[in-house]
């Protein structure tokens, strides 16, 4: 295999570029067959890797891209009016064959609207998805969609369960169990969308579909993966996040309160920060894109050096595994 | 004020009349105005109550009921099926001025078919929906709808707000906050029905309508009352539960490791326990139907004796601020 390369637009997200470049150097020095691609202003990515030292620029290309869509920009608006924006010049990089993967953090709409137009989807998907592997009592599920679509058609909902199985089985999963998010698991229970999409699974050959999930089975770890629309799905993340975050703050002020507590409390801090990071894949993995003809990795607006750090290495293990080709191969037999 | 009376359907819930009957008793006990009628087969309950010594019989009534519904039984079906269930006869004793007030632990979707036939909304209300108290980072937030209408269109959402503004303030929250619960704070954010909603909310008058407010946001405190479908806000609650219990059990592997952190963790277990339950409202603290003549107080199915206590008081409040009659002043007004 070829050395994988990623496209990086530099210049999304909420902080600005050099978080971004920061994690983009540190990625380059832990893995040596790795290069990247940084998009976005040319002369401020260049100041901003000159003040780190030993950085190997035989393996980093920078490529100026003179616009920047902003993080409330109209996906519309983004399309159309900005034909050299950083996320443009970074996904064309992924259509010419120069890249074999993007990174972004930057306007999600946009990244999506973007994607599409500039990949477009595989045979038989009508609408890629956003899918992040989301911790549960028995490891991880994957989560799909995340809130590239508000509205789904039962269609695109089977068309999410077959990308999200398929996405599962290339991080190792053995006959994913695939459930649909609903508000019981009678068969009476749900909307129409839900209620006709799992007509849809339970005939689909070759898929191991069992059934509805609520909420806190999700969290039990009775699917590997989990499936419904945009909206609910960004919901869902959120509020995880959102209460994570609340259950981190109390007890931290619990362990506050005595000497004894105190000291428990110093050592039991890294574990509960790492678990509040866990349980905002989002912010801390990144998200994939899945049902484009090319990789798209969209890491959080907000993300830490090490969160995009960890979008970087999503995009490699997906180049790695070759997920859109797979993907595509299994659409086949199943769409 | 005459003496508060509640209809208790004792038939529901998964582990059957005993929890309920202990913890009527006990709310029975620590409130000496309160009376309550048992519904259900009297002669089981009879032999329950007969258990416990000290009981004032002459607030206790029990209440024949020969038909139990089914905790997966159709809503359709427990409304033309079983006239005489206890679920039924204990919403006619609300019907009928004999009680101000029905707590049921049974099957949500029969018990909210059977209080709209039995008790019917409010004017103005189309369709009631289910509220419960969510802990934020600055206290609680009223969140609705909890899963009785997983359809809702914009017009229903309005209702929403109207109703859990009103139930916020008869909690005593001074002009509450509302907020729509969307998948992002812009305008260009969400589904046809959240936007709809929106510029229905922004026209009202006399309401502190907010905007919208994203998963994360509303468990930082932002809004004192939270609105959504029954789809998402039934998927939010369970998730956030799910969420809550796996946290609290790998903080709970955690503190096992070591002697010292064993030492805490028997310090910390009853705090963290109190927060995990304070994080499953359903379960734990019932959640009301909003926009019926009367008040329905509904209990997890799985609550236990404290939690189908705790929804006995919520009733025991509701009954206190006269809660349907502020509603129906405040509609007239908003509506």
């Amino acid at each position: 295999m070829s050395a994988p390369i990623i496209a990086i637009d530099a210049m999304g997200g909420d902080f600005g570029p050099r978080n971004i470049v920061q994690a983009s150097l540190a990625c380059l020095s832990a893995t040596p067959s790795l290069q990247l691609i940084l998009v976005g202003q040319a002369p401020l990515i260049e100041e901003l890797v000159a003040r780190h030292s030993g950085v190997d620029r035989s393996r980093l290309r920078i490529v100026n891209a003179s616009e920047v869509i902003a993080m409330d920009e109209r996906p519309s608006q983004a399309l159309r009016g900005k034909p050299d924006s950083s996320m443009r010049v970074a996904l064309d990089l992924v259509a010419s064959g120069q890249a074999q993967a993007c990174v972004s953090a930057g306007n999600t709409g946009a990244l999506m609207a973007l994607s599409r137009f500039v990949l477009k989807t595989l045979p038989g998907i009508d609408r890629p998805a956003m899918v992040a592997a989301i911790p549960t009592q028995r490891g991880y599920c994957q989560l799909l969609d995340l809130g590239a679509n508000v509205d789904c058609s039962a269609e695109n909902l089977y068309q999410f369960a077959v990308m999200g199985s398929v996405a599962a089985e290339a991080l190792g999963v053995v006959r994913p169990k695939v459930a649909l998010l609903n508000v019981g698991t009678e068969d009476i229970k749900g909307n129409q969308q839900v209620k006709l999409a799992a007509s849809l699974l339970q005939a689909a050959p070759g898929l191991n579909y069992t059934g509805f999930v609520e909420g806190d089975g999700m969290y039990r770890g009775q699917a590997d993966v989990v499936v419904c629309d945009g909206f609910v799905g960004n919901i869902v993340l959120k509020s995880s996040e959102g209460l994570a975050s609340m259950i981190a703050a109390r007890i931290e002020t619990l362990f506050k309160q005595n000497l004894l507590s105190r000291t428990v409390g110093a050592l039991a801090m890294p574990l509960l920060k790492r678990l509040q990071a866990d349980l905002a894949p989002a912010r801390h993995n990144g998200a994939s894109f899945l049902g484009l003809q090319g990789i798209v990795v969209k890491s959080h607006g907000s993300a830490s050096v090490q969160g995009f750090q960890s979008a970087i290495q999503r995009a490699l293990i997906e180049i790695q595994e070759n997920l859109p080709q797979r993907l595509h191969g299994r659409l086949g037999e199943l769409l």
